[in-house]
């Protein structure tokens, strides 16, 4: 049943012999020492425990599973030096690293280890950590993946490629483990991709049928091992379509850009001006320092910070065309694309309905006896509505940006300790840096996964 | 009871002794000679027969009550001989004029003397035609307003002055029958404007308290000689509370710049260039030949057209900051200011979710192998839909005004007729011209009356 295209694909995505023999023996001695050591079970979880991890991919995850009567506090002070002994043991350089509870990043004969203590919980349901979980996750995928092993590693491929794979909150897209179940739920992925072209939002798989609540995500897919967990709530509307779009193309036109797209060129500076300057729009970046955080943290916050000052803009009569956010070590740009960079020095400004008097009143005393030099007309009379013409503030939206008003809307906590350091604003050519390039190529390119592999398909030809 | 202020208002305009004699002189002549001639009861109506005209009000109303037994074309072939014969007995020049029915006006002894043919129906509500209520109105107010008249003189004046005195359909304000129905029902001026203060969308006057149906117009005063109409129908919301402010602005600081206004300066063409430069905005003005009807006609379609034009402006990307419309005797002129006479190349256009498959292909299909040259970007998704970056048809909106466009959107008949012919598109000084200088002088004052008079009674300390 599988297209000759996709066991080409299958022949350079699967992971080699010398490769497998090289993770096995890594995985083998991380379980030894680990065992000799004692205290915790040991476990290889992720895509290399459940044989779906693609060729080239470096990642070992190896599981601490604690006794649960301990309490959290325990579970660090005895979790952190058992994963720093066995890191020790093996030679391998190592860090500490931080999710909801701390754990140990190795790197071991060129392979990125993860060494994590959890709770060994009776099941799912009753995890204390959400890493708890992961035990469940892969003895589920491990019993029954065995013939759709392909069928995950193809997806996972298609979905790095269509830029929707990863449950990080820059991505909002697919994780492996929700991949694992879309392959399970339907049987292989032909039959995924065309169940996916039918998606609606609110779809919802429910594998072992005993969900517990309603989720409002846009795709749902009951957890098989917790009844009341969406495995894709972080699947945004647009990363669910996106992968929706591929899925049709690829049903209608198949080809090797679904799986490796050739590289895309970036927008030069001068490139950059010119897009602007045929457009006819602004463009205007605002930068400031990263804040030290982890962009699981930061990513949501910049898109919140994104979504205020673009509200900032339209109050004060910018036209807003496309806004957009990242987050790259150093700095972190909101970037926003205008109509126009000017507005008229009058803006009306509407007050309260002319028949409730006491309001009426404050409003029409205020723009007789306030400063005569920021009324322009009025007021005056419509719809019923008190109005009057007054000076804008800001004329430019530059001048806006660098104002202190951007600190008065709701960015999140860390953007604001950020921006009250200062910050820069850029405007057109002067945005483009090599390190932004990618992000203002793709911001330009405004295409979807779809329309991309396209283009480029006709771009090779 | 009534102030000093409105006392020396009344003096001043309470017709004199001659002028008094002079229109019952010749009211007298054209009874008498109505009734030597027979076929019909002659009636004289409206203010002079109510004594609530206005010094210098030169407007006299014969009525013709004919028997309703008559079909309307005898009406007309009985009516305008008559009416004809009677203005030749005075010897007087006359037209033919028309409303819903024939009639004719003379010019007697420096009169103005419409002679208007109607049926003597047995009441109101049972009118053949709308001047057939004309005498119920007559016989209604003259058995009341003996106490009254000098508080219909000064609401009439109060109500000129303040721009709200008017039914007609530019000015959609107060007719003469109205205030006077007003000052019954609130037993005087003061009383009226007492209350008028308080008014809401939707007040309720029902002298006779014999309503027979509900009303949807902002004030509704319902006829006392008709429980199915409602004499203050042509009052907008906006005159309604400009009257209501008009009340509020004398009763708080009663002034006889409410009665007799200044002259205020027009804006010069110099002036309304350096007005737009201030304010940053940008004017056009759309002008063609006004159309060969009466303005009760023309006006409606006029508005209709300007907010056609409006959403025309407003869907091709330009931000309309206001709209105003004239008619004057040769040629009409649709003004709008714009935040910008521009707008970017680029245009971001909206398709269908992409779940709607059949919808989503049809889109996405017509930008793929639809000429590049007007896609600049896309598909993309964004909440789910579609969207495509396309050129502008009109990046000048004085293009998109001087563009068949135009003639596309919703315009009145008598309008579209006329621009059909040809129309030209002035900018921002160019609007200006001695005819259009009172509307554009108005158009950039923005001010309710009462805001006005309180400019002029500052300018003229």
């Amino acid at each position: 049943m599988r297209s000759q295209l996709e066991e080409q694909v299958l022949e350079k995505i699967r992971p080699g012999p010398a490769e497998r023999k090289h993770i096995a023996e890594v995985a083998g001695q991380l379980l030894e020492i680990a065992r000799s050591i004692g205290g915790a079970e040991a476990m290889i979880v992720g895509s290399v425990a459940r044989d779906t991890w693609i060729h080239g991919d470096r990642d070992l995850d190896l599981f601490l599973l604690f006794d649960p009567a301990l309490t959290r506090q325990d579970l660090e002070e005895k979790g952190l030096p058992l994963a720093k002994e066995i890191a020790g043991k093996m030679g391998a350089p190592y860090f500490q690293k931080y999710a909801e509870h701390p754990y140990i990043n190795a790197t071991v004969d060129g392979l990125d280890v993860d060494i994590v203590p959890c709770f060994r919980v009776e099941s799912a349901a009753h995890i204390r950590s959400a890493v708890d979980r992961t035990p469940f996750h892969t003895r589920y995928i491990q019993d029954r993946i065995g013939p759709f092993v392909d069928d995950v590693l193809l997806l996972k491929q298609f979905t790095k490629t269509g830029g929707v794979y990863g449950s990080d909150q820059m991505t909002e897209g697919f994780s492996g483990y929700l991949c694992e179940l879309l392959v399970l739920s339907c049987q292989g992925f032909s039959g995924l991709l065309e169940s996916a072209a039918g998606w609606r939002p609110g779809t919802l798989i429910d594998p072992e049928d005993h969900r517990t609540k309603d989720f409002s995500e846009p795709l749902v897919m009951v957890d098989p091992v917790d009844p009341g967990r969406n495995v894709s709530a972080s699947v945004s509307l647009d990363r669910m379509f996106e992968f929706v779009e591929l899925a049709r193309g690829y049903l209608e036109a198949p080809s090797p850009l679904f799986f490796f797209p050739p590289d895309d060129d970036l927008l030069t500076k001068e490139g950059l001006v010119q897009v602007i300057r045929e457009k006819g729009t602004v463009l205007l970046g605002l930068i400031f320092p990263t804040p030290p955080y982890i962009a699981d943290i930061v990513v949501p916050q910049l898109r919140r910070s994104q979504d205020a000052v673009r509200a900032l803009l339209e109050r004060n009569g910018f036209v807003v065309h496309a806004a957009g956010c990242e987050m790259q070590d150093l700095s972190c740009i909101l970037l926003f694309e205008l109509a126009s960079g000017s507005a008229p020095l009058a803006r009306r400004h509407t007050g309260p309905p002319v028949w409730n008097q006491q309001n009426a009143d404050k409003f029409s005393l205020k723009y007789r006896d306030g400063p005569a030099s920021q009324l322009l007309s009025g007021p005056f009379i419509e719809e019923g509505r008190y109005m009057v013409e007054v000076r804008r503030r800001f004329t430019e939206a530059e001048d806006l940006l660098r104002s202190p008003e951007v600190l008065e809307v709701s960015l999140g906590k860390h953007v604001r300790v950020s921006l009250e350091k200062g910050w820069k604003v850029h405007r057109d050519g002067d945005c483009w840096s090599t390190g932004s390039a990618p992000f203002i190529t793709r911001f330009f390119q405004r295409e979807s996964p779809l329309t991309r592999i396209r283009r480029l398909g006709k771009k090779r030809q």
